[in-house]
């Protein structure tokens, strides 16, 4: 397979589905003339017929890219069960058993987990599993963070303004998410546990939304010191870095660390608040959710995302392919507004200049067939399916260099 | 069909289950030791072949009951879909534009969608919908009230106290819910609004999870009238109420007025905001979610349900063997502890004496093959599917009179 625009958007029947939803629902994040109408491997088709190299995964939620065998036998097996999706955390179900299972084989001993329907969902567990410790103290959380778009998850995000506007917030301590371990504040967590009483800290190790930041090694270990010392539980916000995509199964692998209490979501096809079973809510019905649990295609396609990762070597080619895409990018870096480029196996942002000629950068790209998406404000998100090969990592890197090349 | 419990639980199937959910994720809100494998019908099969007449239709969240061959046919033509979960923000679908149509066409003129992934999004995109509009003022909502269990729908819950235990919240304004026209604080609504600023009144307008009470009609029209004169939104939470369940699209259309901001969830397969326009967000970004309107599967299923509620006419249906429930109950209060009953279609609060008479009538009624969930304090909530026959009605009401019966 091969990207291929015989028909440049917006297209007839794109434009009529894209007519329908511009009067009847909100225009929120679009950013292409994109309808999606299925895909194959690391290939999305739009229903045009346009098929684009996807280097976006859908924001990472589709890891092993598109009509993956194994996945499309799981469709076709929960299409002849009559309840597909039920209340899950009222009744249980196999598939919430296996998920859990699964889950539980990838994150570290003695966690359990509450899954839900979203990363959202996973961010306002995971703080709710610690408030319900420690008391509505106030949280600790990052610039340059996002957490996901519910009003407490929302309080500890500080990606865009637009994100937060009007929206009222709990008591939230704000410190510097550190990237390079000479950063002066690097140990700015340490004062603010001591003067002041906190219900956790709340970090992303890679930052998505934000940017595509890496923590530095030191930041990272010095909340995980200073969270032991105070007795303030740590929560890791693995929703967009988690389930591989960095080449571990989580991006805090990288740092030697552990966190008291994890969320997962996207790639893991449901959201998860995996904790330290000592940090479990004593009571029953202290968190809930109808379709937490019960969303039994997704928790099956979930299980066996899991088997397959790691049956088929993916944190490896995850690792290599990522690296080939690196360092090709930072060959090139220079060229049409390229200013720098950072990864961990195959989460790699991509910046330049101005936001300007970011937005534009993408829009050529998307003409021309490969598929990425904006993060923070100069930013892109270089995140193909976990799955990708030699050929396809080429094939995108050749639309970039001709895109970058072309605006000199 | 027939309801048939040919093996007891907890059987063997479902004790190796549920003992790995015991050991892996958080005991939430699990009433039975019943483990669903798939249903037909108004009836749900276990993991060890044992049937159940179904009074609980996963709170609301299958409609049509089980294997509905419309619903089975759709989930055929998405095991075929190579992307069935996409970030639906980001892009666009057929399947986002399809359902919101549908929804248009069973809500108020002029309103628009924003689709999320649960009851608890729908209410947080609700109120951030007002927050939007009015800043970060005060919430006003109800005693008794259930909106979700993200920590935003949180801050306006008063259901029940383990709900809400240790976690922070926002500034809110509770008032009573009104379930009598006589009530003397029916009007409270007026000085609360004349002496502070509010971000938006929400309210149900049948307290689900609070235990089944159903508004006073003065006192929805008042808040109706109040929210008006003083221009402050008024949000409807209609996830459990709505999508036909008491025997009209919407539980509001009992009381003649019509809410600002609605959210719907449940019974529609996804959450849904839905607002009249002129309240939309200025900007776009605002509001944003990966998996929001990327269901395809939830979407499809959903705006298929839309068209089987209507052309197979199951309001009238609803209201038609909810009117027959509820007079066969009302004809039984006093037997085995029952002391009220009250309903609209086929939403029916059965309400006893004691919590303890209700949770142990329930697992009686639970051995005997018929389902049915706890609702507030002391009633159960009466939820069959909305294409629940006669016949099925008939059976369910037997189990109930037997278990009534036996415990005079």
């Amino acid at each position: 397979m091969k990207h291929n625009i015989s028909t440049p958007p917006p297209c007839p029947r794109a434009s009529h589905v894209i007519g329908l939803c511009k009067k009847f629902v909100y225009d929120s994040t679009f950013t292409y003339p994109l309808v999606i109408r299925t895909g194959k491997g690391c290939y999305i088709e739009d229903i045009d017929g346009n098929i684009f190299l996807d280097f976006s995964s859908n924001i990472g939620a589709c890891p092993l890219g598109y009509s993956h065998p194994e996945i499309l036998q799981v469709l076709a097996e929960y299409s002849k069960n009559g309840a597909h999706k039920i209340a899950g955390q009222d009744f249980y179900s196999e598939e919430h058993a296996l998920l859990a299972s699964k889950v539980s084989s990838i994150t570290p001993e003695n966690f359990k987990a509450f899954f839900v329907n979203s990363g959202a969902e996973a961010v306002e567990n995971a703080i709710k599993i610690a408030y319900s410790r420690m008391g509505p103290l106030p949280g600790v959380s990052c610039t340059g963070a996002f957490h996901g778009r519910t009003l407490g998850a929302l309080t500890f995000t500080f990606s865009k303004p637009v994100q937060k506007a009007n929206f009222p917030e709990f008591a939230v301590k704000r410190i510097k998410f550190c990237t390079a371990d000479g950063d002066p504040d690097i140990e700015s967590i340490e004062p603010l546990l001591k003067e002041n009483k906190a219900a956790f800290i709340l970090s992303e190790v890679v930052q998505g939304e934000g940017g595509y930041n890496f923590a530095s090694l030191q930041f990272m270990k010095n909340l995980s010191k200073f969270s032991k010392l105070y007795g303030v539980p740590l929560i890791l916000d693995e929703v967009q870095s988690g389930m591989g995509r960095t080449g571990r199964w989580w991006a805090f692998e990288h740092y030697d660390i552990k966190p008291d209490i994890m969320s997962a979501a996207k790639a893991l096809q449901v959201g998860a608040a995996i904790y330290h079973r000592d940090l479990e809510p004593a009571r029953q019905g202290v968190l809930s959710s109808t379709w937490g649990g019960g969303s039994r295609i997704d928790m099956a396609v979930g299980a066996k995302t899991i088997d397959i990762i790691a049956r088929d070597r993916l944190l490896e080619n995850a690792a290599k392919i990522g690296s080939v895409l690196k360092k090709s990018l930072q060959d090139i870096v220079g060229k049409g507004g390229l200013v720098d480029v950072r990864g961990l196996g195959l989460m790699i942002g991509v910046e330049f200049d101005t936001k300007q000629n970011r937005d534009s950068k993408l829009v050529s790209l998307f003409k021309k067939g490969l598929l990425l998406l904006p993060a923070g404000q100069k930013a892109m998100r270089m995140i193909p399916p976990l799955i990708i090969n030699d050929e396809e990592a080429q094939e995108g890197l050749e639309i970039i260099d001709e895109v970058l090349r072309s605006s000199q």
